[in-house]
């Protein structure tokens, strides 16, 4: 009867009168009920994605949504930039080289931030360069990427620019239009306090004519399908109804909030979550921090220990280092439907675990105080 | 204000305990809690497959899950034979060509069953065949194949046997491994009463030796990155958790009831259909009728009439003709939380619908009549 407290970068906890309607009865998704949901939930799409685009709704995690971007507009062979920064710039990496696309590698270390002028100067060199590809928020690392700047860069080239928006989108400010992303993909279980289960991606005008010519095999991330059904407001393949359901309840949440609204939400929370790891005397680990989820570095690889301490005892999810940060630092999530509450509570409990981990000398109270004094500033 | 009957061969209804199951707090898919579900649904899966191997669950549709048996299995240029008996069939040939793979065809047509002597004789004139495709139960015509027979066959060359059970699981005796099936491939939105979102797949040891000699791109669907999570009890891309969630208590439903006490009701509810349906004169087009659907030729092409009737007027949605048999057939489901009242309510609301259209003397309560006897006999 643990009570819990899900501050990890996805899944996030879901509303609960956005929980509530998946148990309504189904939707038969050949409908006019289901065709009127599914043109609500499109605009409502446009809008989250800050595109005049259309944006289409798979069943797939996010990683699906990614790869459906370069079957669509790639074929073999072709040469494309990945700027990679973490785990989730890797896998740009790993899906391209599976579909045996040449990769450009324009990566830096975990922690930094990708550079706009090292994919300028690569574009340069290789002017045969299909499309460059990167993260918006890097959730392993917590940094966030100038999209705008290397919006800016692409668009002076032949190349489409792909962007990873799983994390990030409706945290903090994103305009795929007005940034010059081609194709944009996000999933549900982050910033659109959705659980898991649906993914989106986005086609600008150059991505389309790219998608023309593309030659990698595709089926169920076939685009052409999605648009065909996308014109009489449905999906080519029985689309999740009840998480469908549930994305029209969440996206009218975001339209009545408005998108600056959780924007301004995020930047105080992660400015408080700061603070109370500078009080900790904990390390902030990324360079450009975003918004959505702070990385702390922790001593002497307790990462894990922490963690666990927190999840068992305390009922607190937050998340801990992936790949090669396993152990090494703690991330605290900030995104969608967490409160001020949850972060306060969050950081009594990470006192509270620090201090029976004996590390330091943690004064209680005292990370508590400066996020509380962060959060009601006003 | 229109209470709704879904009375489609998918999505069904979902059972109020299994639905409400997907309004809990989000469990996050990296913790001890989430690996005892997944440890309790694989052993479950393996149970409704009746199967030993491991099943897999992925977020996409049942299509997603017929591409990935492609993939895995097949190379560039490889040779497979599809038993396509309907509209569901027809997408094995799909997917397959999407990948550059040669099709033998055995194509029967719509409303006949596949034959296993043709799929014997055609294996014997092209010995390089890899593997045979076929369709369980082909909702969109509403025949049962002879897996079984097709099984023996199959298990007597090198090609491995594909089955899209993705209708028909659950509601109908379906043994994979005793039928000698390599790899099945299912959805949630049928017999397992579930919402549409999860699909699943399992490979014999005969379809794993061929895995490892399959070159065909993938990451999503790369069976081996599911394997090596399972092995965790984990996924390696973010599961819909709350579809896991209902799964565990749908699951745990068909333990309790068993499976042959749902195929023994399927087979109650389709022979009581039949029976309606001739009540009104309405002819049956399949062959060999499954157990989970009935269709049913109507006449003057009125079947999209029909349906719409139903839908708006008395809230029970039926299915129309998908394909080239739009128009002329309906589609009467029958499998999962459907019951005998859902039935009879259907029946008496189809006699009003037809009565509205004149095409026949419709004598109200006939067809009634007909599906209580044969309901309640005992």
């Amino acid at each position: 009867m643990l009570k819990q407290y899900l501050l990890t970068p996805g899944p996030v906890p879901v509303p609960p009168q956005v929980a509530l309607k998946e148990a309504l009865p189904i939707v038969h998704h050949r409908t006019d009920e289901f065709v009127s949901i599914y043109k609500d939930i499109s605009e409502g799409l446009k809008y989250v994605f800050q595109t005049k685009n259309e944006v289409y709704t798979l069943a797939c995690s996010g990683t699906g949504t990614m790869e459906m971007a370069i079957v669509n507009l790639l074929s073999p062979n072709d040469e494309i930039v990945v700027a990679s920064c973490g785990n989730f710039g890797e896998r740009w990496i790993e899906i391209a080289q599976s579909y045996g696309i040449k990769v450009v590698s324009v990566s830096v270390e975990w922690g930094e931030v990708v550079s706009p002028l090292q994919i300028e100067k690569t574009l340069k060199e290789n002017p045969n360069i299909k499309a460059v590809f990167t993260t918006f928020v890097e959730t392993s690392t917590g940094v966030v990427n100038d999209i705008k700047s290397i919006g800016k860069i692409v668009a002076n080239t032949n190349a489409v620019f792909v962007v990873d928006a799983i994390s990030g989108i409706v945290g903090q400010e994103f305009k795929t239009d007005l940034w010059k992303v081609d194709v944009a993909v996000s999933a549900s279980q982050k910033g659109f306090m959705l659980p898991p289960g649906l993914a989106f991606i986005t086609f600008s005008q150059k991505a389309k004519e790219m998608v023309k010519m593309s030659k990698l095999p595709k089926f169920y991330f076939d685009i052409k399908k999605y648009k065909k059904f996308y014109l009489k407001n449905q999906t080519p393949f029985t689309p999740p109804v009840t998480l469908i359901v549930a994305l029209q309840e969440a996206i009218k949440l975001i339209k009545a909030k408005k998108l600056e609204s959780f924007w301004s939400d995020c930047k105080l929370f992660s400015k408080a979550t700061r603070k109370g790891m500078q009080a900790l005397e904990l390390k902030l680990f990324a360079k450009v921090p975003c918004e959505v989820v702070t990385a702390a570095v922790v001593p002497k690889d307790l990462g894990e220990k922490i963690v666990e301490i927190l999840r068992k005892k305390y009922g607190v999810f937050i998340a801990g280092g992936q790949g090669k940060l396993k152990g090494q630092i703690i991330r605290f999530a900030h995104m969608g439907y967490i409160s001020k509450a949850d972060l306060l509570a969050g950081f009594a409990c990470l006192e509270m675990a620090l201090s029976e981990l004996d590390t330091k000398n943690i004064e209680k109270g005292k990370a508590v105080a400066a996020v509380q004094e962060e959060l009601y500033r006003d």
